[in-house]
């Protein structure tokens, strides 16, 4: 399986996505990055239940996000269709980052990233990341996937 | 204390809650129903974590929303302030529903409505309403709300 | 080309769709039903900027939502897999409503509802649907869709 | 008038602020980011027509965000009190940012920032600021706010 499977995402602007400036609003691109990095994860074969707290489920560690920026470089409007590039990268053993590339038309629209940590849910302790989350980190790190 | 304390609430439309229509965003009025819904138990006197479920807190009995609606009489535009009215009822012993009615300068604008059932939140069976809910609900009911 | 390919459709609940109580937020499904609309818009073969606004557009006709309602009949935590039926249905030369069932695993899980009513921009009056609403809602009321 | 008046605003974290990890959904800061700026901008005594598209107005500058971020000190839970700081600057004589600072019971828990520029709405050409938002930023710059 090519990283460009769960590397390259699409994703379409909706209504509810816009605000009164008739255009995408700021905030949006931040949910969109976090269900692109949903979506990669899932492609690649993880189950969210490995990743995501769901009820019933007893994960060791969490992964909160402690940064995160955006830079928007065009407007979108709704019916936009975007092309999502995805870029992860682990920093050290306990983080990592996912830098985010949206292009529209063959234009780059957007620009987003995410700073993960791991910690250990029940003492919220910096711990090393899940094997799983490393899996996707370095099968990822191969291979031809443009950098942002 | 009288229940125009917590039952009368007010906030203002922002700029996120609109759409490229120029106007609110439907969506937006559910969330503005459960934040007034919150607010009105906080101002009651119910903390939070005695009602929502906390990491940490171990709440016995969950509400969970199984049914809303709402209705939109007039647009509305960001800066536009809102008097919201809330009219909680029981309806049997492990249900309830709030109303909410939303106006601006005097106008009705739309309405709301969130339905909850008390269930354990360990097996997830219907139960009765925790004491504080119905505290609440009681004094709710008593006083001087018109109807909406 | 059959309702089904527009009226059938699917979707994964997020991360960001769940809340504290470990599973999908209630509002987040006028959501879901929102962008099921638009996306059955699409495959119809409507562009977005013939029904909905854009900047730069100049739409005769508006479609503002004036009721909606949700009904919840199962918890649905993150990661899970939904397949969404559309129930589109004109009430009147000037009105229509759009039913959404949802399914997760064969169960049905929530269904919902948005009224829309069409106006005209300029002077926010009632007028007729659209032609283009007109075809989607006709061709979407014959073949073998299942009633909700 | 103080500028702490504007400056220092508050919230609670509401329960559609969290996610399946029980805590602040990191989306969300962004949204309390603008929401504060609303204010601030409400509080100083500009109009939110003055500023923000609304139907029927014509304004001639609109100041979208071209960068955002935010950093992540703490986890937030609901019914958590906020204290909000913003520090307004101007960069350019077309440009400025808004800092804000979130603290909660004394610790600071989350800083946030969003950039925007002046554009024509017309030609979407950059264009010197607005005489309003040039009196709130200069105001905002005197007087004793600490810095974030």
């Amino acid at each position: 399986m090519e990283p460009s499977h769960w590397l390259q995402l699409s994703r379409t602007v909706r209504f509810g996505d816009t605000d009164a400036a008739g255009v995408m609003h700021f905030q949006r691109l931040l949910g969109w990055c976090h269900e692109a990095y949903e979506q990669s994860l899932e492609r690649f074969g993880l189950a969210a239940a490995e990743v995501f707290p769901t009820p019933g489920s007893s994960l060791a560690v969490a992964l909160p996000i402690v940064h995160c920026r955006a830079d928007f470089l065009r407007p979108l409007v709704c019916g936009d269709g975007l092309a999502i590039a995805l870029k992860p990268r682990r920093l050290d053993p306990g983080r990592f980052e996912v830098g985010y590339s949206f292009c529209c038309n063959g234009d780059s629209v957007a620009r987003g990233l995410t700073c993960h940590v791991a910690i250990e849910t029940t003492s919220r302790r910096r711990c090393p990341l899940p094997a799983a989350l490393n899996r996707w980190l370095e099968a990822s790190s191969l291979g031809g996937v443009q950098p942002l």
